[in-house]
């Protein structure tokens, strides 16, 4: 979409300006327009594309001066640039620029408009119209928004929303890779029914939320085994521990703070720790038997961030804002230490579907190259997992980037081909559904640039992850081959043992 | 504290009280105080602690009743006794009792009063007044509240500050069970900086909270793979998954809620999944660059609970409300599969005390004999793995119940000798502090009595645990050990291996 911006400021003045000063004014808005705000702008770009001054007067101790401009020069950038140079002016006659009032600000964009585009929740935008072929913002802005290049942020999210809405009615991007031999499976019911019937889990009392039995975690444990044993030894993935509270900081960087809201457990902090403070809470569960949950809203600050959503973001603080030997590259690291967190949709699903999980996630960093022989690599390692050891019926597909649509970005521009995301599906076969049970991802120079990563070599940086789903893989192996042990595949079955039992009941 | 009640409500009854039913009710009121109140009270208890109207008018469509007791079927008790009482008389006169509108109730104490009693917080609390010996309290209640024992539940409460403030003053319960040999140490240092230094952690952008590096995770898995070996493969503990994220109903089963709120990360959960009712947050973070965290707070539920504190309430919900056969006791499980977060004291401070941190959690249940039994052989086995295996300088001592503590008792009656706290000490050479490194607890019938736990002989079930911090190991051990790998003993230094390292930075 074509943009063009159009701004009325009042300049606030130490005095009166003199009578001597203003063909100086006249002199400088006309090099303005003709010089200054042609700097850096391609000749090609036409005269109406530019920034120009279109009305300056003085008024006693002020001026007001009105900009417009289409791409280049915004009339903001105009109007800093132009402020700079009457400074210096102003300042031989001894006067101050104090303040500057932005008395109006109007975007106006024109191309091709999609229907259902909501622009209602546009911060700073104070009047939307919509006619054809034509969009036009009126801000509430103050000079220093426009510092902070509110009206270019602006213009970019109703670009994306644009593209969004664009997109919305088009089917999600899908494309086989590969599929398994099909594999006859006897046994057709919801595993965690009887799961549940066993049991080997049982709801917790959070939602999506489940308490693992001997069973189910041997079951996880096996798994993990075999990842260890398969991909992360022959690979060499080293073990670190990435924190499982995330902080907005770390989401601001990673990009996932542009989305990823509907899904978050948020996380807030006590006001203070001082016992004093708390006493009436606890006063009141103690009394009636009840937590106070509306008194406890009033004494939390935040929230300061959320649950673990993916796994990868929280690690990469640990190299944040260095640049790396280019012979520690390819780095290959993994996390299991903790739970991932997210508010799923509301309904029973069994244990494919859960708010609480437990994932192993893969993180490798190194040139492009080498990021992408690391997927190959697991890709392959992979295949032979699932094809030869778990037996499964499987198949994978490159879909959209997962972090585009967890960012609310759909579509995205010269990304190489490469980039993107493999998601793993099994076939639930008491459903006939298949079920996403992990993926790998190429994610480019995102997270590197996201947190100021730089290679010594001064070259690209990328890197890749995937995130192994200890529930997902267990619904889709349990769903495939049923709980009798025996006919398990042999490696499955001598790792798992003996199930042991616990807890008998009366 | 001896305490008295009175009480003073008005019935709303659907029609006036014929002049023939009042002789009636003058008997039952006579009878009430005579047969009806005294009831289940021990003979041997003065009238005068037992509850009796002391006046009851009859006007029009209503009655008035004053109630007088101490400390035996209480004023309000007495209240609802009669109400059945009375409701079969005047049903015979085809009147109803529609209502029960509570004019007055005034509680109060006498006994010793501690200075520092803080009543300013109670709920239902209308008026407090402190006086020599005495206590008096005037409530705002309804009938409901009553009928929910709410004058019962704030007296417990006030006896309870009393106990407390009373004991503010004195030391805690501290007593030496046992001391390692002293052990020479040639490292001086704190530990975490020189973790920093060498690049084995590096602090996480939320409060007290680390990435952890190859080096450090290694250490980690090393006294988990000890742990596995010396304790959970020899005692027979099954590893199970415990939930992370914890909704109040745990707590308020478990006892926390009773008052863990100043240290407590805590959770809500978005009002919806909608992403357009999302949209204005990320749009404001997209234009503004800042996470928009007030508009937030408005768009979510809760807190529904916090994240995990204490590791073992969680399991519960998997055996709460059954009876277990007494075949398969002792049970014997642990969870190590997340992390645990506590909103610690501001400041700096180094991995020995963090916001975010990983611990093995050991848990068992049994008969007191069995439960106790397992306390001691883990102290048999961590005193062989501390004296010969980490070559540590320790100590052991009984505390004050940690969960005590936690919910604010303090004191308590009637536990059995053995129910309590073992914590274990390590000295740190570079401050001379003690720190606590991990602890054993044998928890009485707390727990299967907060779930609703019961076994099969109909005898007493009880529960213990113990939480091995792996940070705390680790603070422990490097503050005494040092970063000489090859001086380290030799079981460590076998295990720990060669220490990875993955990032070099230039």
């Amino acid at each position: 979409m074509q943009p063009r911006f159009s701004l009325t400021a009042d300049l606030v003045l130490s005095r009166e300006v003199p009578e001597a000063a203003l063909p100086e004014i006249d002199r400088a808005v006309q090099e303005a327009n003709t010089t200054l705000f042609r700097r850096g702008v391609p000749r090609e770009v036409p005269d109406r594309e530019v920034g120009r001054i279109t009305s300056c007067t003085v008024s006693g101790p002020g001026m007001t001066i009105t900009l417009e401009s289409g791409g280049y020069t915004r009339a903001h950038d105009a109007l800093f640039r132009f402020r700079k140079h009457l400074a210096g002016l102003l300042g031989r006659h001894r006067i101050g620029i104090r303040e500057i009032e932005v008395r109006d600000y109007l975007i106006e964009l024109q191309g091709e408009i999609p229907e259902d585009l909501r622009l209602s929740t546009l911060p700073f935008v104070r009047e939307v119209g919509i006619g054809e072929g034509r969009i036009t913002l009126a801000l509430s802005v103050s000079a220093a928004d426009l510092e902070n290049r509110v009206p270019d942020r602006l213009v970019r999210l109703v670009e994306e929303k644009a593209e969004a809405a664009a997109y919305g009615g088009k089917a999600e991007h899908w494309e086989l890779l590969y599929e398994s031999p099909k594999r006859e499976s006897r046994f057709r019911e919801d595993p965690t029914a009887e799961m549940i019937r066993r049991g080997w889990i049982k709801h917790a009392l959070s939602r999506g939320q489940w308490i693992h039995g001997a069973q189910s975690t041997r079951l996880f444990r096996t798994f993990e085994s075999l990842v260890v044993q398969e991909i992360i030894g022959p690979l060499g993935f080293t073990e670190m521990i990435f924190p499982k509270l995330v902080p907005w900081e770390v989401w601001m960087k990673s990009g996932h703070a542009k989305g990823v809201y509907p899904e978050i457990y948020y996380v807030s902090t006590p006001k203070t720790r001082d016992p004093a403070y708390w006493e009436e809470v606890a006063d009141h569960f103690k009394v009636t038997g009840e937590v106070p949950v509306n008194l406890i809203r009033d004494k939390v600050d935040g929230p300061i961030g959320g649950l673990c959503y993916a796994q990868c973001p929280s690690f990469w603080p640990f190299i944040g804002g260095t640049t790396l030997a280019n012979d520690c590259l390819p780095a290959r690291i993994f996390d299991r230490s903790g739970t991932s967190h997210r508010y799923e949709s509301g309904g029973i699903h069994g244990i494919e579907r859960v708010d609480e999980f437990h994932r192993i996630e893969l993180l490798w960093i190194g040139t492009p190259e080498q990021t992408v022989e690391t997927a190959d690599l697991l890709h392959e390692r992979y295949r032979h997992l699932f094809d030869e050891v778990l037996e499964l019926e499987w198949r994978s597909a490159r879909v959209t980037p997962w972090f585009m649509a967890q960012e609310g970005i759909i579509g995205g521009e010269g990304t190489s081909e490469r980039i993107g995301t493999t998601d793993y599906e099994a076939c639930l076969p008491y459903s006939g559904d298949w079920l996403e049970f992990q993926n790998v991802s190429v994610n480019g120079d995102k997270y590197p640039r996201g947190f100021n990563v730089k290679v010594q070599s001064g070259g690209d940086l990328w890197s890749g992850c995937s995130g192994i789903g200890l529930e997902r893989w267990t619904a889709a192996f349990l769903a495939q081959k049923g709980f009798d042990v025996d006919a398990w595949p042999a490696e499955i079955r001598r790792r798992f043992g003996d199930a042991p039992e616990i807890f008998r009941f009366v």
